[in-house]
């Protein structure tokens, strides 16, 4: 008992640096940028709030726990924003290296049933291809389009981002997991690029 | 559709001022304050981790939606630090009132049938009677004491709190919901007290 709430308390302290990673989208007043630890909140918060956007045989309750702990890799790798080095960063296969050796380190910190449980719930966000992780990953497309409409602009302006960009690398993803959710945002964002 | 989406976007948006609200407590490290929305983060994935330490009856998924919009009404009311004003603040009437109203306009913001079953998680988390809210509050409890030790000192030298007010103000309600928890953490916690 004693050994196991030890190495649960080194992961949730070590956890604890997620908040000083920083992502390219800021607040939705746009008075900073946010953080990887709050970003995992107001994601979660997301799933709550969209549940009805999800489509059947989707579970909330673990997509939650998805997003939860989906971004802890950060903590190693830092966060790779979406629309940097031309979208060709992202996703790219050292991004991809690192992380998974990040998710051993920080997973590995757990007592190794738990461990292990976390790491599978993180590879299958990564994969995309459940049902709970397509929507997961849906929702952590669409929270940066809604903070860049609402601070007027946002990362789409830090890099130059095009509409037709912004459909392949955002709303296509977005669509795959939510479709409607996609359509409704859509109709808000085509105005901004003109 | 439509229309709930623009509510359910409307709160989305409002809670993102959750991440400005600052906190008493620091980081692990002790760099800066922390805010309310990565503290919901936090302790939402100490509902993960410590779900073992859960007493029969709890449900681990409604305890982690419970953490994720606990501390909402603070975007209106702040953060009332459990130990401020010598323990009075916390939990006054008047606080009491305040936050009551704060949750009438934010959930008020959701389509009816959302704001209304998020409010009542939230009431049922205040009221802490029943096993989930228990569990939910002794981990509110328990993390600013993990930063605390973590940090060096953190709010128990701001306040000049004794081991005895830690012990009435904090460890009483931790051993409520999570009583191997605190049996464990105030073995950590009781030498810094001297
Ligand atoms: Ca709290």
């Amino acid at each position: 008992m004693t050994d196991r709430l030890e190495r649960q308390f080194a992961f949730l302290n070590e956890a604890d640096r997620l908040k000083q990673i920083l992502r390219a989208t800021t607040l939705v007043d746009g008075s900073r940028v946010e953080n990887s630890g709050e970003h995992s909140w107001h994601l979660a918060l997301y799933a709550l709030v969209l549940a009805d956007q999800a489509g059947p045989g989707v579970s909330i309750d673990r997509v939650i726990r998805m997003l939860l702990i989906h971004d802890l890799v950060e903590i190693d790798v830092g966060d790779v924003p979406i629309h940097s080095r031309n979208g060709q960063a992202h996703g790219s296969e050292a991004t991809q290296a690192a992380e998974a050796r990040a998710a051993e380190r920080i997973f590995g910190l757990l007592p190794p049933d738990l461990g292990e449980s976390l790491r599978a719930l993180w590879e299958e966000f990564e994969a995309a291809e459940t049902p709970d992780a397509r929507f997961a990953k849906s929702l952590d497309r669409v929270q940066p389009v809604m903070a860049n409409l609402m601070s007027g602009g946002g990362t789409w302006e830090t890099y130059g981002v095009t509409y037709d960009q912004l459909e392949a690398r955002v709303g296509s993803r977005i669509a795959r997991g939510a479709p409607a959710l996609w359509d409704w945002v859509r109709e808000k964002a085509r105005p901004r690029f003109g």
